[in-house]
This record gives C-alpha cells, sequence and structure tokens, in this order.
C-alpha cells in the first residue's frame, strides 16, 4: 500500500502516458499565485473515462493521493499534492463530444477550456457565458463552482451544468443529472460534484447548459466621486430589472494601472464597466436607463457604445487589469484575495478595505463583480521579499473576518484550495463536519485531492 | 427503542402541540392524490429550531421515524409516515423573520406559504417568484425543489434558495449558504437539502433570493394545428433570447374543459400561454417578436395586453385547468403525471402520450410548462374503480419509460415521494447507490422520511 506500487501499476497500463520527468513534475507543482513549488510524484494523462476508472481503483487500492489537473490556473493551490501521489491531466480528454443545437446544451470533456468550446460553438448562435477570466478548462471550472464578469445574467458553473459524469474514488463510473432543463428526481448530485474541488470524484464528462448569442450588445462606462455612489448604482440597476450582462468596478488604482499599461485616459476614480444583451432597441433602452441611473447617482462621463471595436477596448481593458495591476510595480507578485458580501454591505466592505490597504503600504487595487457582491484586491509584494509577503496575508486575512462580519462568505469565485482552509471552520461551524461526513462516505481511503476542503481527520 | 416510547417522551416537551386524535391523524395522513390513507402515530407542533432539534434528538435515540409537514399539497405522497412514527406540522413556524430591501433576500420559517410571503413583500416592490400552483409552504417548496409557471425565467427552489438553517437527525442545527449571492467555500449543502425530501434533515429556516416586481407585465395567448408546431415555437423564442417569463402549453382537451368549466370560447386546438416582464417598452416589443415567432409557425388567434384584467384572466384559465379538468368528468379522481424531458424531444413525448391516452379509453388531457420541456397528464379515474386506477398507473409508466429513452427524467418538478421510487433506479443507475451513501452518512438511524428517495438498505 505505498505510492510507489501504485505508481509501478500505473506505469503498466499508461505506458510512456505516464511521466515523471522533472520538468513536468514541475510544471504540475506549480500554482498561479504565491504558493511553493509543490510537485505530485507522477503525472498521467488518461484519454477516456476508462482510463481514469482504472487509474482510481488502483490508487484506491494502494492508498496513492490522486490529484485532478486542468489548465492550472487556479489561485488557491487546488492542484497542489500536498500529499504527493498521482496528478492526474486531462488535457488528453478536451474534446467536443456533442452539440446539442435545440436544446441549447453541449457535452464536453473535462480538460477543453472554455474559449476552445465558445470557438467550436460560434456557427451555432451559441455560447457558453461563464468567464473567470482566464482560459480554464471546464472541468476545473464545474470542480471549483467557477464564476466571473458575466455570473449576474446567466448564473456561475452551478446553474450552467446539467449533468456530470464522475469517476468515484473507487473507480465506478457515475451519471448525475440529465439533458433535461430540471428535475425533482432525488438528490442534486450534479450541484455536490461541483464545487467539491476534486475531493469526492473526478469528473469526465459535463454537460453544460449554452445560451443563445445575444442579437445585440452594448456597453457603457462611467466614474464616480465615491465607491458608495458607485455601489448605489449597482444596487438601483438590479432592483430595477435592468437585465445587466456583466457590471463590474474597478477603483480608482485600478483605473491609473490602466491608463499607464493602455495609455487609456480614464479620470482617476472608481468606475463601473457595464455591458447589455439583447435586441438593438432592448439594448439601447437598457442603456438608457442606466444612464439615468448613473445621473442620478452622481455619475459622470457615462458613454455607451454597440459598437464592436468600442466594446472590445473595454473588455479587453477590465480583462488585462490584472496584467496591467502587476505591470504597475516592477518584478512583483500579486497575492489576489477573494471576497463576496450581501450587496447592501458591498461599499463598507471595498471602502474598509481601501482604507485598510492604504494603512499597510502595499499596493492593492480593488476590482470585482459588483453585480454579486464580489470583489478582488490584487495585493502586490516584492517577489522573495518575505516581510510583505506577511502583510498581504494580514490584510487578506482581515478581508475574510470582513466578509464574514458582514454575513457574506470567505471566497466568492476563486475556491477554498490551500488558501482558504483555515477558513471553512469560521464559515460554516458545524456544517463543516457534515462535508467530512460527505467525503468520507464517498472518499473512505481519502485518496481524492486529500489535505482539502473537509476537516482533517480527528 | 419504540415509536412509543418516543412519543411519551415527546409528550413531556409538547403537552397539548403533539396531538393524537383520529381526526389530526387522518388529516396528516392524507395525500392530494391516489395514495390510500397512511397516518403517523402523532402529530407535532412545533414552534421553534431549538423545540426541532430536542424533537429529533428524541426521535433519533428512539428510533422512531420523523416526517416533516408543510401544506400537504404534495402529489406524489412525501409526506405519508409509511412507517409510522412522528408528523411534524410547521404551521407554528410560519413567520416572515426578515426582508433585506437591497439585497433583494427574505429569510423565512419553513410553514410560511409563498402566497402569504407575496402578500408581506406587495409594499416592498420584491417578490418571490417560484409558481407551483398550489400554495405550498416555502419549506415543502424547498424539500421537494418545487419549480412551475415561471421557472423558465426565474428558476426553481434550486435556484432561489440562499441559505437553510437545518436540523438534523441526531439535533445538531446547521446553517447553509450566506447571504452574499454566490459563494466558492465548500460543498453546496444548500442544494442538497433543497429536493432531498426531508430524508436529510428538517428545514427550519430559508433565506430566498427575491425579484423585483416587474415594471410592466404582457400575456399572449394563441393557438395552434399539431403540438409540434406549438412546440417548434417555444423552441424558436428561447433560442432567440426572448425573455419569456412564463410559456404554458394546453392541449385541444384542456382547452375544452376549461371551456366548459369558465364559459371561454378557445378553439379546441394546442395552445401556448405566453408573460413577459420587463419595461413598458419591453414587453410590447417581446410580444411583438413572439407573434413573429408565432405567425412564422402557423399559429393563429394571436393576440397580446398589458391590461391586468385581461391577464388576471388567462392565467386564472391555467391556474384552474386542473379543476376545470377534474370537472369534466363527474367525481372523477386524478392520477397526475410530471414529466420533463430535453426541448428537441418534447413534441415526441407529448405526441406520443397524447395517442398513448387516446386508446387507453380513459380521459387525460396535457399541459405543461414547456419552456423546460416539463409536461403534465391529468388521467381522470373512477373514483374506486380499481381497472381505471391500473390503466392510469400503466399510462403513467408508459410515459416515464418515455421520458428516460427521450434522455429526461421522471419527474420534473412533483418530486419522488412514494410515485416515483420504484423509477430511482432506472434513472440513476449507480448513482442512487451514491444517494444511498449520502443518507447512511447524514442519517445513520434512518429516521428521517424512512422507506423514501434511497435504495433500501441491504
Amino acid at each position: 500500500m505505498t505510492i510507489a506500487a501504485a505508481i509501478t501499476e500505473l506505469a503498466g497500463v499508461f505506458g510512456d502516458r505516464l511521466v515523471r520527468s522533472g520538468s513536468d513534475l514541475e510544471l504540475h507543482g506549480r500554482s498561479e499565485s504565491y504558493f511553493p513549488l509543490t510537485p505530485p510524484d507522477a503525472v498521467v494523462y488518461p484519454e477516456s473515462t476508462e482510463e481514469v476508472s482504472r487509474l482510481a481503483a488502483i490508487c484506491n487500492a494502494q492508498g496513492c493521493p490522486v490529484v485532478a489537473w486542468g489548465t492550472g490556473t487556479s489561485l488557491e493551490g487546488h492542484s497542489l499534492a500536498v500529499r504527493g501521489g498521482v496528478c492526474v491531466d486531462f488535457s488528453r480528454m478536451a474534446r467536443l463530444l456533442e452539440v446539442h443545437q435545440a436544446d441549447m446544451d453541449a457535452v464536453v470533456q473535462p480538460g477543453m477550456t472554455r474559449e476552445a468550446l465558445n470557438r467550436e460553438l460560434r456557427a451555432t448562435g451559441l455560447f457558453f457565458p461563464v468567464d473567470p477570466g482566464a482560459n480554464a478548462a471546464l472541468g476545473g471550472m464545474a470542480a471549483t463552482r467557477a464564476s466571473g464578469t458575466t455570473t449576474v445574467r446567466y448564473g456561475s458553473m452551478a446553474d450552467n451544468v446539467l449533468g456530470l459524469q464522475v469517476v468515484l474514488a473507487d473507480g465506478r463510473v457515475i451519471r448525475t443529472g440529465t439533458r433535461a432543463r430540471k428535475s425533482a428526481a432525488g438528490y442534486d448530485l450534479t450541484r455536490l460534484f461541483v464545487g467539491s474541488e476534486g475531493t469526492l470524484g473526478l469528473i469526465t464528462e459535463l454537460t453544460l447548459r449554452l445560451h443563445g448569442q445575444p442579437e445585440a450588445i452594448s456597453a457603457a462606462v462611467c466614474a464616480f466621486d465615491r465607491i458608495g455612489d458607485a455601489v448605489d448604482t449597482v444596487i438601483a440597476t438590479v432592483q430595477s430589472g435592468i437585465p445587466v450582462a456583466r457590471i463590474e468596478f474597478v477603483d480608482a488604482a485600478t483605473a491609473a494601472a490602466v491608463n499607464a499599461y493602455a495609455g487609456m485616459e480614464f479620470p482617476l476614480k472608481p468606475h463601473l464597466l457595464v455591458e447589455f444583451h439583447g435586441s438593438p432597441q432592448g439594448v439601447a433602452e437598457d442603456a438608457e436607463r442606466f444612464g439615468e441611473l448613473v445621473t442620478d447617482m452622481g455619475g459622470e462621463g457615462f458613454r455607451w457604445s454597440a459598437r464592436a471595436e468600442d466594446r472590445s477596448a473595454l473588455w479587453t481593458m477590465r480583462h488585462n487589469a490584472y496584467y496591467a495591476i502587476l505591470a504597475s510595480r516592477k518584478g512583483a507578485r500579486a497575492v489576489v484575495t477573494d471576497l463576496c458580501v450581501p450587496i447592501s454591505r458591498l461599499a463598507e466592505a471595498v471602502e474598509e478595505t481601501r482604507a485598510d490597504i492604504e494603512d499597510s503600504g502595499i499596493p492593492g487595487p480593488i476590482l470585482g463583480h459588483v453585480g454579486d457582491g464580489n470583489f478582488h484586491a490584487v495585493l502586490l509584494i516584492e517577489d522573495g521579499a518575505a516581510e510583505e509577503l506577511e502583510v498581504a496575508k494580514a490584510l487578506s486575512h482581515r478581508m475574510v473576518e470582513r466578509a464574514l462580519r458582514l454575513g457574506g462568505t470567505v471566497t466568492g469565485e476563486h475556491g477554498v484550495g490551500l488558501g482558504k482552509l483555515g477558513y471553512m471552520e469560521a464559515e460554516h461551524g458545524a456544517a463543516w463536519q457534515v462535508m467530512g461526513a460527505m467525503k468520507r462516505a464517498l472518499d473512505p481511503g481519502d485518496i481524492l485531492n486529500p489535505g482539502k476542503l473537509v476537516p482533517p481527520e480527528a
């Protein structure tokens, strides 16, 4: 019962698709944020559900940890093999299997990325809306319950996964959900696996809900004197039922970083970036109604456009904001935080965080998906500067405490991974033990992404 | 370890709020459909979460079954105490606890009905949209993952419950979810309990997502020569992104029943009934775009109206359709079926079902929430006629098989209860055993609604 014995057995099954080279292990031991290199003992590249099933059965018999890997774009170290074992890289299971045009759904393999899927869908008039920024693998997006800029309109992965094929710890293959749009037939296993971060099973197939490509899109940008005014505009927008497709907040520090990075000339103030999807008349009307709210709240510089090139510039700016912020401090690394609070507490959460960052002395622009009450601070620390890392971690810790105090959650979309594991008990109380009971019921040998998400066994 | 011992102990705690009178037991042993009278041994009326927790702890120690009860409007016998024990009637826990206007959410007790909630919300500009027809208790709606006419726009209970307070089998009280609009912090326990039909815990508090009352509403009705044309119109509507708030199908038999019941003059053809929510211009535009699709598909008699009295007549008709159908056969009882299929297979499913019902010789109008692929047949049988009940059950059985063959689910919204328990293995395969493992992990003594939803223990 050892990792070594499992790897020997797996090598017999997978041949040269089991890799132990230093570079490959290192690649799969890296994280996009500040976590130290944590390589697995081997990387396996399965090509079918049957192979994943054999892998699980072998690892389960040998007590060998199994960690799933999509594109490695997680920000909280979800896929780091903290107890060693086998990393399952799904890059050879990345095909679009079926598109059902009339039903507006698609069946994909977990290694397919969201951009690859949308490329394949272009001619169908349909698209997959969940957009976390990174071009992540859809399996990883499901496993971490990803969301992003369009969640306010189209929902998160929890709302856009209709069904899954999952390999359990012991190698059994199950299907959850159907292609029907709703069901009342028993426990919602689909939504139990979505967000389970590889601890309950290995996702080998996803049935995804698609949406019609909007006939027309308009976008708008506007500036405010105070964060509170921007947030109040968001609340008024949502309450008056204007169907925003995206409504993003960037603070003055982010505007400054974007100006420097991309030669833009945004005023150094808090901004809202908004997008509307619908019919040509519909988006024009939405933009005008939104414009009235902006004026009521004292916003300025409101302009909207239905021209694709203007929109593209706006969202390129938003998508590049992270890189613009990184570039604003030479050679810096980022500690990226992620909170979500009830929207009535959002202004308070952002303003307190803004003040706390100012006091800390390290740069930390704030931006976020404010329609959901979700925001991030990108804390910029000098690479290798241990004290700055400590300051950033302390800031992040106070942000988490603030989120809980305001009735929110310790992570809106980045997930638990390693970075938020220490806060699970504070958020969930006795319900965290219930998660542990679920885990033991499905993975009694604790081989699936061990050391993550659930309470450590006593 | 007996039911009797538990009841004695509970009587000491609940006094005259533990009732054993014949009439009360009978009331809680009834179902709205064809299941036989199945009274519990006692009915308890708790007034607080703490009382529910004490009740669970006592029953768990004594091995006494506990069945939750809201309004008793379930159609599949969910709340029948098939192993006796205690029925927990939540009618004394029916208060609106909090409304958060800016956050568009409310906290309610499980016994509050959806109509009572919407009455209390009237002045706030907000409403709770899930509408299964019956004025059900919100706890029961969560427990059965209810949906209904507005699900195509606003989602089902799975989409509109943000968090729960739950009493576990052993009396522990947990909270799931937060008031934040999204979270990636661990297993989605909220959505595990939603739809668990009282088998995993007792819901004692719900945080519900609210929506803005639409500024304007328009409604439309139109007739088609063929079921397929009506369904194709639905597909085209959903695909072109027209944001229908309701899109309901009634067949020619339902139209006939409604005409007779309410003195209407609908042509004896399949109909679509549609509603749009939005701004005055928006709903006018939506209705016009929909009207063009109807014309393209050969629909006729299309008329739309934004007048409240016209809409009210239309939806009164739809909501009374069940009673109109019942009244169309004197002294009849109904076997109500509930399927959901991918929308591309909906015309096929409805047409095959229509033909099968014609062949059977018993009346069975069809109607449904076609935007979701969900429909019902109301099979009318003579009260007490055993052969007709058998014919209806056989029809229902073939409908279920048809749904599975077409990639659908055995129940779109009515739930499993007693009526669909026999189909869980056919729909879920090995995943049904996973549901059993979840149940054993949370309720090892099998006291919560035993004999329902999960596989019988070997």
